[in-house]
């Protein structure tokens, strides 16, 4: 038998995305006829089989869940991913992790190659490519063959499953509401790009609390940090406006470098500004001042998206389960520390 | 098709451990034969199937690499990921990882499960379980098989297979070194239990910097930490003995915490005790004062275990290699920062 060809081979020799090759296997009519049977007729010559699921879900279990997540340098995923494990092996499931890297192709070619018979379900959180392209045929291909699906935290409408996610929106709400109270009046945000949908969510919390307590909504205030690398340039230049009492971080490493930058200019925290973050971090714990933050609650959201992925595992009927969908909202909530007070 | 028995299941059924169960399906002679043959019997009424590597591996090549480390709230293993990651990739290869939870039952069930046909070849750290027990026999298992294992960090003299690593004593011994060059004198060391091998070999370095500079070596300044969770307790008693004027600390939590709790009793540091630690983690970099630290460069240490791996599953015959074990020391560097200045 010879070495089975990939996806990406097939994509590579025939210079078209591995989406279109994924696609055209799949006889999708949003890929062109001649492109569709060049690929087609390719992929037969080298012997490439797709997923067969539904017949292999019929053979055999193999007890284990598999995990698609954006990245792994960040410890908000490593505290789901320790309430899957945990769940999970109390149940007798093993756990096989893959990283995306936020990349479009390797979240697809890594659901391709777990779906192959190695896993019997998926608990993912969405690349940020994916987000942004909005292509979520993998997804709904596997799913429509038989094999269940949670998604976590970066979600999408898109796609009919179950879901775990906290409200963003409210939590959002909730912070700037707690500096609200504290008698700030100018908050700032420092966000990601809005093609994640957990920032779009957290922004409109934001907006939301203002406008509510008849603070006029500034969009200068909101600054968009794309590259990590830079973001102290970013921090200094809204540092400047020192009519600015207190910033809204939508993750710990912006907070922990407002801080930076706020002693480098000479700004007390939390007495020139205050900072509230969003994070089950570590670094805000250990920060001087510590970081006042909204808790996302990881563990628990991994350990409820693991016992609903091993329901539908064990239901007798998996397909009687379709309309039961369920959307689980997660708790969060404020842990006050010295950056705020 | 029934399900598949696990060696999990078998070993509770017959209330042994699941290196017993391992064990007696491969007919080791270190499981009395009673014991051997009921674990036999079993696994054959209920078709247990061991892992039949060599075969699957003539037969097909998965472009998979197996990675299993300790734990992944953990930010060395995340950059060693991330080094394989990147590697991997660029050869055309997928990457799966799984926890063992520094548990040895859970790395030898990831071990089976992965050896089952899903991947080519393993990346691993020993679990402290593990290297306590001293129990290797699924490694070795899965070398004989013709299944390419290449070690990482915490590794073991016992297995023979590739290994990458850091000098660890030389690298302790150097950051014991910089202390003394700073003038200090009496420089105690917090670190874990020895049973890990790094631990150990850290633990030397000291010893023997201490010691080439004529500071006589007390044991009462070795602290040796076994729960985190108290560890805070365990430091500020060491830090009531105001003479210690520098401490090095094998891990970066251990080093934060040290400073928090010297903090809290009025010391200053560096000037009142400097810290050092061993890490290429974020904290130190955030904390105030930012802390020195000797970097393991654990992203060069994934690149370097990936290529290694790779070249073995791409030479014509695997075999070959068997007298070609190769020990990659990766290099460390210190990262000087405010905590010893």
């Amino acid at each position: 038998m010879k070495r089975k060809v990939t996806l990406k081979q097939i994509a590579k020799e025939l210079d078209v995305s591995i989406s279109t090759v994924s696609k055209s296997l799949r006889n999708s009519h949003e890929i062109g006829e001649e492109t569709r049977l060049k690929v087609q007729a390719f992929a037969k010559l080298y012997h490439y089989k797709p997923n067969n699921i539904a017949l292999s879900l019929k053979n055999r279990k193999t007890k284990t869940i598999g995990i698609i997540i954006p990245e792994i340098v960040h410890y908000f995923f490593s505290t789901v991913i320790n309430g899957i494990e945990h769940v999970a092996n109390e149940n007798g499931y093993s756990v096989v992790i893959c990283l995306s890297d936020d990349s479009f192709d390797k979240e697809v070619l890594n659901m391709e190659m777990l779906a192959n018979g190695s896993i019997d379900g998926f608990i993912m959180s969405l690349s940020k490519e994916t987000q942004f392209k909005g292509d979520f045929h993998h997804i709904t291909e596997v799913i429509s063959q038989g094999m269940p699906v949670v998604m976590f935290d970066r979600v999408t409408n898109d796609i009919l499953c179950d879901k775990v996610i906290i409200d963003d929106q409210a939590a959002a709400y909730e912070a700037v509401q707690s500096l609200i109270d504290k008698g700030k009046k100018k908050i700032a945000l420092v966000t990601t790009v809005d093609y994640v949908s957990v920032g779009k969510l957290r922004t409109d919390g934001y907006i939301k609390a203002l406008l509510d307590n008849d603070i006029p909504f500034d969009e200068n205030l909101i600054i968009k940090i794309e590259n990590v690398d830079t973001c102290e340039i970013t921090i200094s230049k809204l540092l400047e406006d020192k009519t600015i009492d207190a910033i809204f971080a939508v993750n710990e490493l912006f907070a922990v470098t407002i801080i930076k930058m706020a002693n480098k200019m000479g700004l007390q925290v939390p007495n020139d500004v205050a900072v509230i973050a969003f994070t089950d971090g570590i670094i805000s714990k250990y920060s001087t001042p510590t970081i006042t933050t909204v808790s996302q609650n990881g563990k628990k959201m991994g350990a409820k998206a693991a016992k609903i992925l091993i329901k539908r595992l064990e239901a007798d009927d998996y397909n009687e389960g379709e309309e039961n969908y369920v959307t689980e909202v997660i708790s969060t909530h404020l842990i006050e520390r010295e950056s705020t007070n």
